[in-house]
């Protein structure tokens, strides 16, 4: 169990621990990464690392956490005040594209997930999908989406947002992610038939 | 460079520890996996492996070529004879998620291929992507398919067949993958637009 921290002091150093297992583990990944070179890098004694995670394995875990809360929040953000569902998903993408290109190694470790800690990553993106399921037949019982499989499109959109991101978000020159978020779009709301 | 066997023996034995790469990569992981567990799932002595590999990165490297030229092929056949491009998504879709379910190991190594080596991986989907995007444009100028971005396109729809794959394809209880595709084929051929 993680200890929280009784002071101030204490508090932004657990902090600092945190966002430097954050760039260490993001770059280098999970098993190259050790606990000495995210110490070293946060600019602290190794034995600190000690006072506020139990191991490597659990710093990963909050930072997974860490991860879930805050895409939430920007998705959360980013479709309030859309008018429906649809509007609400092109929001939605292009604010998830900007996020993984403002904080790639969050995203490098939700993907490291898989093979770090695969019931941690299943939950992830499970409960992900349960919460979009809900929205989209909310959508589909307002009549603002066409009838449909409201989990294999909570997965089938995922699969669109978390693909893009890959190429266009963490891609050395992002381009236009607002051009890629329509065009993407685009084909959510009307599909490829002519 | 790998060395090419110059007996049928000699192809069985390479081909015997390839496989078992495939299971212990896919099964523990790349870090975890060791060349001595990999040949003794191949019930062969470890200096064998080094007859026909220079390394773990080596054998690794193509398991995921192996894995481009599988996905190609299954691809390919799944699509042939399909009136039009529409009708290709859909096959296409259908048999990717059954792929997944038959060689899990092999989709496991492609996903790993992110962390073991990152260009290997770009180049992966790359190569996908743009044979996709041809594709995509020829379906265009066909009119069998709305016009649009077709590299956008190409990514978003390889998401959608990862995600899916990844939670349907992989699930232990695979459920009627023909309804998973079907359903997200509806989306892909008409959109969320009511």
């Amino acid at each position: 169990m993680a200890t929280a921290p009784k002071t101030t002091r204490g508090s932004a150093r657990r902090e600092q621990i945190l966002r430097s297992a954050e760039k260490v583990i993001g770059e280098k990944g999970f098993s190259a990464a050790s606990i000495a070179e995210i110490t070293g890098d946060a600019k602290t004694a190794l034995g600190t690392f000690y006072i506020y995670f139990g191991s490597k394995e659990e710093v990963f875990r909050e930072l997974l956490d860490e991860m879930g809360h805050l895409t939430r929040r920007v998705m959360t953000d980013a479709v309030a005040g859309a008018p429906d569902r649809l509007e609400a998903e092109r929001r939605g993408l292009l604010a998830f594209l900007r996020f993984v290109a403002e904080r790639p190694s969050l995203y490098s470790i939700v993907e490291q997930a898989r093979f770090v800690d695969q019931e941690a990553y299943r939950n992830y993106f499970s409960r992900f999908a349960a919460a979009y399921s809900v929205q989209l037949e909310r959508a589909e019982a307002a009549g603002h989406v066409r009838p449909g499989n409201a989990e294999v499109r909570a997965w089938a959109l995922m699969g669109i947002a978390r693909s893009l991101g890959d190429r266009f978000g963490l891609a050395e020159e992002q381009g236009d992610l607002e051009a890629v978020a329509d065009a993407a779009f685009d084909m959510i709301r009307d599909g490829l038939a002519p």
